[in-house]
């Protein structure tokens, strides 16, 4: 018979989906450069060109079963070394090839994070606002998720919240920073805090608490942003990370998981992930994909667009007199939306066709989430409609 | 604290990995043209020249937005497309878009398979012998298998064997032809049996029994077998086929399961593997393999050494006495050893440098996998040596 709990998911439909598509067909009608979509957080810039020289130059000139061979479910050895070696040079790191797993995208190594280090019944803690598919990662593997409220002063972690749900049962604390969706990164005071919060605890409790950190924005970080790597602070982590952004590949579903070499197990962690990956049928991500990564580990895509547009963004919010925190990284930006209802709000917007997300979903009610990998002449011509929009609905910026 | 159920399978090793790391040990120590690897069902023949010049295309002329953007988490739709109509035209099947779920290879596209029709507790079938890892892949799920014994004398299905193990809580039956290890493919009256048998059973519980099919070698069958297209005839069927072996790209983790449009809630599975996807982190293959294979979608490597690789090593076997029943496809063949212990049989072999799979781990003692995807010289060569070993060790053939 049909799994019947996979089924009641059929009626849950993602809201940042449905805006998606309405925005797409409301493109149809009155064309896609009048629409100011700022639903998805899809790329914008183009991927980075050393990647594609790398796929085109190993399908001319390779052994096509050296390229297209079997994988080893932890990765290709030399690309596990590739990335090992970077991590090393960047963040004065001291991890081997044996603590790198290689994984489909952030997806496929949280998914592979969160199996490793806790059993059926423990608990997971989050911070709002967080990412909404965090719940069907976690919800799937038969642990719990805990959510931590959000600091809404500044988007750091509110930690009197966090200490008073930590528990016996906590097992794992899921991060995101730079953060999706308010596009903060915390500080290196944060974590710092965070790792003696952790310490502490697991002291308290007599058992290991992994930090699961999860980086696909690592790489888009802001002018002046403090955004430092989570393991450096803290020996019992696991650092997930995709090229998705970096690379501006989404599609190709690659990443890994970066195991810190002090922590616990620290020896076995990729190993067993490898065995978590037969349970799950991932074996492993694409053998070329993989190759091409390594081949430019250390490139980015030009990024710099989303802090232009970021910029042009906040500066026009705070001029219309929006609470908003200005984002350390990333390509999103969260302001609060001028009533308490954030759907209410977001549903006016459409109307102007300004497609917002309303926040409920990622944990934080009453805020609404802004991608901005878009073109920046759109942002531009997006902020005198967003203008109109809140003179017209909420009387703002009205002219005497 | 480390998942301890994933920790205590590292003890656990594969059988068919630490031969073949054998064989590579000893090849770096009397080169490798002197040892004859039959252990590891890696493809041999090179990638069909059609996919990789679909992907240099792609990257050369295409959009990298276009090519490299989220897929869908069921799939990129006009790779669907291309999916159900190829099946359509060499089935005769009515397959629509919304029937195919792209995944990552056969392994992945069982890990859907199962979760979809299956709650933990429930049994599902299978039949001996079989690919060992199908006791991860279904042991992870929840659900339990069940083996039914094989039929030594053709492997065709053991049926008096199945109708006494099949029960109200069998919910799935796994089938996999061309088979992996026997190299056998299950005839066109087996399967109608099969279909007869499932379908009083139906009726008899009350409930649907899926059958899951497994079809990796679909491509690879050989003169005059019998190898008909399951779904045809039972239409709770899914058809999970990879494109690893059919165009020789085993790294790519490109695959799809089909769902027969006559089964019940046909029209909802794939939107259901879609949410299983979610849970356990795939979300879908690599965007460039979805499009290489759908460019690509009706044509295959040069498949013929396969075929001339089986016909040399059968024709030696039976004429060095083996009881071997002849392969109908993949590039497997399963004689029986020369003595009760297959492990004590292949260990005996690995003096003469030819590495044999001993198949206790494919529910067979007693016989051994010889996976005949090497070049045909070397095939000749380690005939010589074949013939050397049974004589020297079993007295077989022994010049009067």
């Amino acid at each position: 018979m049909i799994n019947q709990s996979y089924k009641a998911l059929l009626s849950g439909k993602s809201i940042i989906r449905e805006l998606s598509e309405y925005a797409t067909a409301r493109g149809k009608e009155i064309g896609y450069e009048n629409v100011f979509d700022y639903s998805l957080g899809n790329p914008s810039v183009p991927t980075a060109q050393g990647y594609t020289d790398a796929v085109i130059d190993m399908y001319q000139n390779k052994n096509p079963m050296e390229i297209h061979g079997y994988s080893p479910s932890l990765g290709i050895e030399w690309v596990r070394k590739t990335v090992a070696d970077s991590l090393n040079r960047r963040f004065d790191m001291d991890y081997d090839t044996k603590h790198i797993f290689m994984a489909s995208g952030a997806a496929g190594a949280l998914a592979h994070a969160f199996r490793a280090v806790t059993e059926p019944g423990d608990e997971i803690i989050v911070f709002a606002p967080f990412f909404p598919e965090y719940a069907q990662y976690i919800g799937r593997t038969g642990a719990i998720m805990k959510v931590v409220p959000p600091n809404t002063k500044d988007f750091q972690i509110n930690f009197e919240a966090f200490e008073e749900m930590i528990n016996e049962k906590t097992m794992a604390v899921l991060i995101n920073t730079p953060n999706n969706p308010s596009g903060i990164a915390y500080s290196t005071e944060t974590i710092k805090r965070l790792a003696a919060v952790l310490e502490a605890k697991q002291k308290q409790f007599g058992h290991d608490i992994f930090l699961i950190s999860d980086e696909p924005y690592r790489e888009i970080v802001f002018e002046g942003a403090d955004s430092p790597y989570p393991s450096k602070f803290y020996d019992n982590t696991l650092s997930c990370y995709s090229f998705s952004k970096s690379l501006s590949l989404p599609g190709e579903r690659i990443g890994y998981v970066a195991v810190n070499p002090r922590c616990t197990d620290a020896d076995v962690l990729a190993v067993i992930m490898g065995q978590i990956s037969r349970g799950i049928g991932h074996n492993c991500p694409a053998s070329t994909s993989q190759l091409a990564v390594a081949k430019v580990i250390d490139e980015t895509s030009d990024l710099s667009v989303y802090e232009t547009n970021m910029n042009l963004i906040y500066d026009a919010l705070v001029d219309m007199g929006f609470t908003v925190v200005k984002p350390g990284g990333t390509f999103y930006i969260f302001p609060k939306a001028l009533e308490e209802d954030a759907n209410a709000f977001c549903m006016k917007a459409k109307k102007y066709d300004l497609i917002l997300v309303p926040a409920d979903n990622f944990g934080c009610p009453g805020y609404f989430r802004m991608a901005y990998c878009i073109d920046t002449e759109k942002v531009k011509r997006s902020l005198s409609v967003f203008r109109k929009f809140v003179e017209e609905e909420y009387g703002i910026g009205k002219k005497g």
